[in-house]
């Protein structure tokens, strides 16, 4: 077949690419109830919808095999899809692994990888069902698909949001990223001494959040013994304000953002400090918090004000107010989605 | 961690590396009627159940790409997984797709790669509803989901066979490994002779099972139309050797199959004759035929036994008796899988 352009992918970026391969892609079975553009799928099964989500993790990409110990990896990787189930409100039931492994990995290396998701599926009561295994030419690549199961109206997803509606943000934002940035940091600080152990005791918490996060199950628990449905939700994988432009868009809205509500923890901001960057860009721009985004009536308001698994960090305005971050000296700031891409990371 | 022992993955080939990584793999949720261990994992969603099966092919393991057109190979990604679901008696409804992929690819290159997913999704009414889009350190992995929904009451799993039960498998055999080796031989030839085009004219047939394999669907269809349900089924991924193990190792039971009941296409015939291959080792270890091995019971010869869609190959006989191949001259063989192993190849 004759090629007659050739554009590199890193042009278009992740959602560009994704834009242009699906662009012709329409639903047509019947029980498809939702296909691509939200955290998952969801399917008719009768009484039941199925949620179905996927994320591929690869060596060099997602992830640095020198500071992620495997068994972190493998619970990592289903974190990442239970994540997106419970961003549809919903609770993940089971996963398929698929992994393509080169032959510098041994049985003992993919053993201590499966203990990980073998431990993720116990925590968080989940069943491994299938998956498939095979040699690859180069580093590891971790696919897992996870498949929840809720009632069609407990079902949120990202185009829910109304003008006045409260954004919530459950835990902290930025924390993952910091991780990221002091793990990177020792790597190249023990390359150069040849060896010298580093100093991770006082970032306890910023490392677990980068190398074993969690999906906030609880906070869907949590909103369903509160009788509150959120009016849209997804998780925060690629950052807060790539998060903020995806519901907005999906919901016709716009939003205003108070930088003094974003809920950042110390160390994070110590590491902001360290480095010289902006806690609010980490909470901001960061990534792979695995927390959950989500807008609520202002019904809900009493509801929800003082539980500490959540901050209200602002509301949903009409469209043509923008999506805009108030910074702390009350100026308006239209927010960019500069979260991670997964194209453009090399 | 400390590591004690360092096992090479090839030690353990591919399923006894599922065997170890799973082995302490327990189904604990409710909704999970079926985990691993056949084609495909089985979930109660009320009314219907689901079907989710998935498989990963990767660059350089699973298909080659100097003669594997991007958009048949698309297309084949999404037909192994339509497949499996095939296999348990049920129909596909909707698929994901994951690629990572190294920068020497183009956006038009991938566009190629998902005309062949598209196609296969618009001939089979199967919805693309979601995946993952990332680079790769090195080539192209693409790792699909397929979700299938039937009634609990259709399904057929492999461990259903009874003594005296026709073995019957559609389509023909080994097809598909005689087209592997024809482009691999043209393709030593091309390198040899540095450019002169291939001689592929009289394979048509055996090139096109192998680069652009069909879901037997319509089988599935032909028995329900025949009021059939096979007692047992699975699709022939790895060579009808290994296939007809897992059937009798899941039903406790033993098989004889005659190797002049084997449908071999003519083409597979020629190909074994220049090759000087026994077209019976073609047919029973070839591999990714695509057709359907079932059983089924002898009350339903009538129904079967003229239909030009199916071959009757054998019979379920009692688990002592062994599985062994009826040669030509009468003498019996015990039948060892040597079907296609993902990490066993270079």
């Amino acid at each position: 077949m004759e090629e007659i352009s050739k554009t590199p992918l890193t042009e278009l970026g992740e959602f560009g690419l994704i834009d242009r391969l699906m662009k012709d892609v329409k639903i047509k079975e019947k029980s498809t109830i939702k296909g691509t553009g939200d955290d998952a799928a969801v399917i008719n099964n009768g009484i039941f919808h199925t949620l179905v989500t996927t994320d591929l993790l690869a060596e060099g990409v997602h992830f640095d095999i020198t500071y992620t110990p495997l068994k972190h990896l493998g619970y990592k990787a289903v974190v990442v899809n239970l994540s997106d189930v419970a961003a549809m409100n919903a609770m993940p039931k089971q996963i398929t692994v698929s992994i393509a492994v080169s032959s510098r990995y041994t049985v003992e290396a993919l053993e201590e990888l499966y203990k990980g998701i073998k431990l993720a599926c116990d925590n968080y009561g989940v069943d491994f069902v299938g998956g498939d295994t095979t040699t690859s030419r180069s580093g590891l690549i971790i696919s897992v698909t996870a498949i929840g199961q809720a009632m069609a109206e407990d079902i949120v997803y990202r185009n829910g949001a109304k003008e006045n509606d409260l954004i919530c943000v459950s835990g902290t934002l930025g924390a993952a990223y910091a991780g990221l940035l002091v793990l990177e940091r020792e790597k190249k600080a023990f390359k150069e001494s040849q060896g010298a152990q580093p100093d991770l005791e006082s970032y306890d918490y910023i490392l677990e959040r980068q190398l074993k996060p969690e999906p906030r199950l609880d906070v869907i628990k949590a909103l369903a013994h509160l009788k509150v449905k959120p009016s849209a939700m997804m998780d925060v994988s690629d950052g807060l304000a790539s998060e903020i432009m995806h519901i907005t868009r999906n919901s016709q809205t716009g939003a205003e953002i108070f930088e003094d509500k974003l809920p950042i923890d110390h160390q994070t901001g110590d590491v902001a400090k360290e480095m010289k960057l902006d806690p609010t860009t980490l909470a901001m721009n960061g990534g792979e918090d695995y927390e959950l985004l989500f807008t609520v009536s202002q019904e809900d308001y009493e509801k929800i004000k003082d539980n500490p698994a959540f901050a209200i960090i602002g509301y949903i305005k009409e469209k043509n107010a923008g999506v805009n971050l108030i910074a702390r000296d009350g100026s308006s700031n239209p927010i960019q989605a500069q979260g991670w891409d997964a194209l453009n990371k090399k």
